[in-house]
This record gives structure tokens, C-alpha cells and sequence, in this order.
């Protein structure tokens, strides 16, 4: 049985991590909410799930990977659970706490994002929160975003390989995901990531590393790959970005 | 050799749900952060952890689990590898998997409450950004926090057990974090808390049977918990919980 992919059809999101890494290794799956409505696909298809008992453990929120009887949701809870069955992490423990230490650090780095241009609520829309977003985005670019991308070009620069990757001699899982965070942030910030791009070689070597893996590119090229849109965690204002 | 907890000493924070959890299991451990500075302790020996090699895979931030060679960071990625070890968390795969997803959820909804009182930047007072947490600690109490505490409720609510708890039959880590998560709610936000305890009994008799278990009882009486202050995520301002 293939996994089975629940998040909204309608932005990349977070669940755009769980495809990237379903896609990078060739797993057989279903993206669920990009079905037809018709074939129990879109977002009722995804809705109903969140409807169902899911043997009595229902997620908070997708995105949600079904695993034949098993529900798993939290992004970097369901690249944990896949990276070894996909063989996209390696296989010692202390391999795998870090890996997924990454991935949640990514998820911290993701939220700071997101708020960037939702300051104040979720429930309002950027236009309501628009001076808030500006203060917030400005902070955001001064101290947050060269903290993290230092942090993950400290890593790689540690590294000793000639193809330096976060986890291990090859890559894995969090260099997949630290590729999504460099495409969405040139998206959102172009002009702060230019700015970023000449101390910070090393993260955006391994982006394009990453991009030439042949299932990613694949991918990348595929209808499957979502562009960015003004709905998703990354989204581009260009006052938030001057 | 036991457990090293390295996290800052002057606040509960996020070290707390590890400390919780180590206190539970009557785990043999040192906090390091709050020893005395003379002994290798308080910040300057959180810091110069900060600063060493730690096998090539230094953390993004405190909490940092030190065991043996192993350094864990992500309070969540902890947990996840104490559960087992302490015996807190049952054995299957699926139980360990919801166990996490729990603590990730728990996670998001930490940030969200620290960014009441911080909406705009970490490394600004919370009086440079005092209007805009009132805007955000009124979207947080409406909206996000009955779905955060309802989620949690409706899961106890589908346990059949006499005393219901988030994983299993027994308590587990989870149960110790929303112990946590409520003590720190009761004190930030005390009115709110108490408008939204009717409707939420089952969380809040989780919390009694949490602070009632004996180890937990006499780590809660003893010198080692550490008050909430006014530098913690949960932090209590009247005109955030009007």
C-alpha cells in the first residue's frame, strides 16, 4: 500500500518537506488533497480525514502521512518515521536524533518565517497586520535570518567532505528541507538573500546540490513540484523585504 | 555517569519539561545551569558548553541533554530519547510516534504563547511592543488557546479509562509536559485560565494526578522547581489577561 499524503492542495506549505523527501527517494505514494475532488481528493478529502477517528489518535493539523494502520503527523515527526524506511538518514541512533534535531530547528526557523508576515494573528489577514509584519520582518532580516543561516553554514563549513551535507556522508532528509528553506526564503526575501549570498556559499552550494539530485530535479520540473503563493508560510511582500 | 541537563538557570523555560521529566522518572542527573558558578556552574557553564566541539554537531540552543558522548537538543528531540530510557513512554513504535506529535504540538503552542508578550522581537522589551501584544494575547485567549486546550481535552475525553491520559494506560511524558503547559497558562493568564476550566475539566484533573505523583509531588516542594518570573515564556502581564 502506498503512503498517503494528507495536506491542502492549495499552498506547498508544510507539507511540501513530506514530498520533497517522498519524492528525493522514489517512495510510492498518494498526495491525497491534489486528487480530484471527484476521486475523494482536494481539501474535502483531506477535511473528512480530520473527521475520522484515526484509531483514536486525530492529529491537530495536517499535514498527516498514513502509513497503512499507522497515522503520523508534526513534519519532522513524519520525516523521522520516514527517513529510515526511505533510507534518506543514516542508520546509528546519534545519526538520527540529529537529523531530527535539524528538522526541528528548521521548524522553529519556519514559524519566525511565517510570522513575519502574521505578527499578531493567524486569523487576520497580512493587511490588518501589515505595520506590525514591517517591524516584525525587519527584525526578522537584521538578526533571526543571518542567525539561522550562519548557524547551518557553521555546520557545513565543519564538514571535512568535498560535498559537504548536514547528517552524514551523503545526503539525507534535512538537506532536502534546508533546500525548501532557501528556495522559500529567496522567494519571500530575494533581496536580503542576495545580500546573504557571499557569506553564505556553503547553504546555497548544497541548495544546488540538492536541486541535481535526479529525483529532485525530476521533480522540480514535474506539475507535481507547487510554485510559492501569497497563501503559504512563505509569501512576498516587497516592503517586507526592502 | 548521570544525565547533564545544560539550560539558563534564571528561568523555568523550556529546560523545565526535561527537568519534569527526569524528576518523574527519579532520574539520576545534574542541572547543570544551577550549580554554582564555582563548580563548573550558572550561566558561564552553560555557555561554555555553547562553545565546544560536542562531537562536531553543536545545537542551535538550550535545552542540551549531555549523555555520555551523546549531546540531544530540542526539548521535544529530549523527551523523545529520555521516554524510553526512563521508562516513560510506552514501548511501541505507534505510542512513541504519538507521545512525540504530542510534545511537537505542545511545542507550537509554547511558541505561540511566548509570543504574547514578545509579537514583534526577541530582542526588544516587551514595553517596545506592548500595543502589539495586547493584539495578539486578545487573538491568542479568543482563538488559539480554547483550541489548543479543547484539542487536548477531546483527547482525554476519548480515553475509557478511569483516569485518562494522553498515551496508554498510565501516565506518560506528555502528561508531564501538559502539567507543565498548564501551570505555566494558570499563571500567565489566570482569568482566562479560570473562564475556560469548566469546559475543560478533564485537562485540568490530568494536571492534579500529574502533581500528585510522588515524585513529581516532591519535586514540586523542594528547592529545585523554579518559580515563573517575568523573563520566562510564560510570563504574567494583568493587561494581557484582562
Amino acid at each position: 500500500m502506498p503512503y498517503q499524503l494528507y495536506y491542502w492542495p492549495h499552498i506547498p506549505g508544510r507539507g511540501e518537506f513530506v514530498r520533497l523527501a517522498l519524492e528525493a527517494a522514489g517512495a510510492d505514494y498518494v498526495d491525497i488533497g491534489r486528487l480530484p475532488e471527484d476521486d475523494g481528493g482536494g481539501r474535502p478529502g483531506v477535511a473528512r480525514l480530520l473527521t475520522e477517528p484515526m484509531a483514536g489518535r486525530p492529529p491537530f493539523a495536517p499535514p498527516i502521512l498514513r502509513s497503512g494502520e499507522l497515522y503520523v503527523s508534526q513534519t519532522a515527526n513524519i520525516l523521522q518515521y520516514l527517513g529510515p524506511r526511505l533510507g534518506i538518514v543514516p542508520d546509528d541512533e546519534a545519526s538520527r536524533l540529529w537529523a531530527h534535531q535539524l528538522q526541528l530547528t528548521m521548524a522553529d526557523w519556519l514559524v519566525e518565517i511565517h510570522d513575519t508576515h502574521h505578527p499578531i494573528a493567524k486569523s487576520s489577514y497580512y493587511e490588518q497586520q501589515k505595520d506590525e509584519a514591517l517591524r516584525r520582518a525587519a527584525d526578522f532580516l537584521q538578526l533571526r535570518l543571518p542567525k539561522y543561516l550562519g548557524y547551518f553554514e557553521r555546520l557545513l563549513a565543519a564538514c571535512s567532505t568535498a560535498e559537504p551535507c548536514l547528517v552524514g556522508a551523503r545526503w539525507s532528509y534535512p538537506d532536502l528541507s534546508l533546500f525548501h528553506m532557501v528556495e522559500g526564503l529567496r522567494y519571500a526575501f530575494p533581496r536580503a538573500m542576495l545580500g546573504l549570498a557571499p557569506s553564505h556559499r556553503r547553504v546555497l552550494a548544497l541548495r544546488d546540490r540538492v536541486a541535481a539530485i535526479p529525483l529532485v530535479a525530476a521533480y522540480l520540473a514535474s506539475p507535481r513540484r507547487m510554485a510559492f503563493n501569497d497563501k503559504g508560510v512563505f509569501r512576498h511582500f516587497s516592503e517586507l523585504d526592502p
